[in-house]
């Protein structure tokens, strides 16, 4: 339990092609991404926290880092906070699974299971025992998918219910679990108010 | 107070040349944003409301008019649903507004203020006075920003709080104003828990 910033990597090489990376690892950040991350960094400067927790795969790790030097703090890494498993939309273009009416949108709906993607509800436990193993105020740096999961569970929402929300690269969404609530959604700003209880 | 399905407008001529339109009145549906609101009306084919009000504006009304045919229910216009007025955004390419490293988002911070964009919170007030109005179970079809701002009120989220809500072409937007509750977001499955609140 405790105060959770999301994190989403900054723009990764593959991002750019329109190609869905999923849990593969072949792509790090590119330069705007790196400029994401940079400026998410310097927003959060001088909060204090208990740590910076990264999801595995390189375009999270190098999003990261540049977070951590900000801070000053050292970056660990959790399976837990991985991209969701594509199944067979693995590394394939995104319009191929998307709502021909909806491309380049959020694969929704029963083609989730029929391509083999990684069960929306085991999405949200494995975030939730990340959670539930760091206790505290922690950046976690995660992935679309997970952050979009994990933000509708607080809120009520199954993954239907959450087709608005789009996590950009670097943004920040801020749980506290506590409270049992959504501070806010993918904030490329943040909110003073919420800043203040990183202090 | 009430049950209300916010709608946006399908597809229009304008959305698709990355232009601004706010609340100018240029541009009806495209053949896919018709049919974006041909399969949410589909959805919602069976539900009981009380009446479907719409922005005045063509993009707006032709998705209406859709709905409307298929619930068998006259379409009213009220104008405190159009889109939010963009200042001196108006009409112009979306990326000269939005921060160079988030294109083709939302113009966000202290940038709407600068071009004169109408104030978010008067924004929410004239679409809350419509829901007083309003009192029972509605469809309002309006548009991108003022959904995201009556879903952020009672979300308790400010404007940089909210910015990873993308509220798609046709797409539904349920709140339950007795309840104080945004029950989900752009979606364009409609859950059937939520439906069953409308007959």
């Amino acid at each position: 339990m405790g105060k959770y910033i999301f994190i989403r990597h900054g723009e990764s090489n593959i991002n750019v092609l329109g190609v869905l990376s999923g849990d593969s690892d072949v792509s790090g950040l590119t330069e705007k991404g790196m400029a994401q991350a940079r400026r998410t960094a310097e927003q959060l400067s001088g909060i204090k926290i208990d740590g910076i927790i990264s999801s595995p795969l390189k375009r999270a790790f190098e999003t990261a880092k540049i977070i951590g030097e900000v801070l000053n703090i050292d970056v660990k890494t959790d399976e837990r906070l991985i991209e969701v498993n594509l199944g067979r939309a693995k590394e394939k273009k995104i319009n191929e699974f998307t709502n021909p009416l909806y491309p380049n949108s959020h694969i929704t709906g029963s083609i989730r299971n029929l391509i083999g993607m990684e069960d929306w509800d085991d999405m949200i436990s494995r975030v939730k025992s990340a959670m539930d193993i760091f206790n505290g105020k922690y950046i976690f740096v995660s992935h679309s998918d997970p952050i979009r999961a994990i933000a509708s569970y607080y809120l009520g929402w199954t993954e239907d219910d959450s087709f608005g929300i789009d996590i950009k690269n670097a943004s920040m969404t801020v749980i506290d679990s506590d409270k049992n609530k959504v501070l806010c959604l993918g904030a490329i700003n943040l909110d003073p108010e919420i800043k203040k209880l990183f202090y």
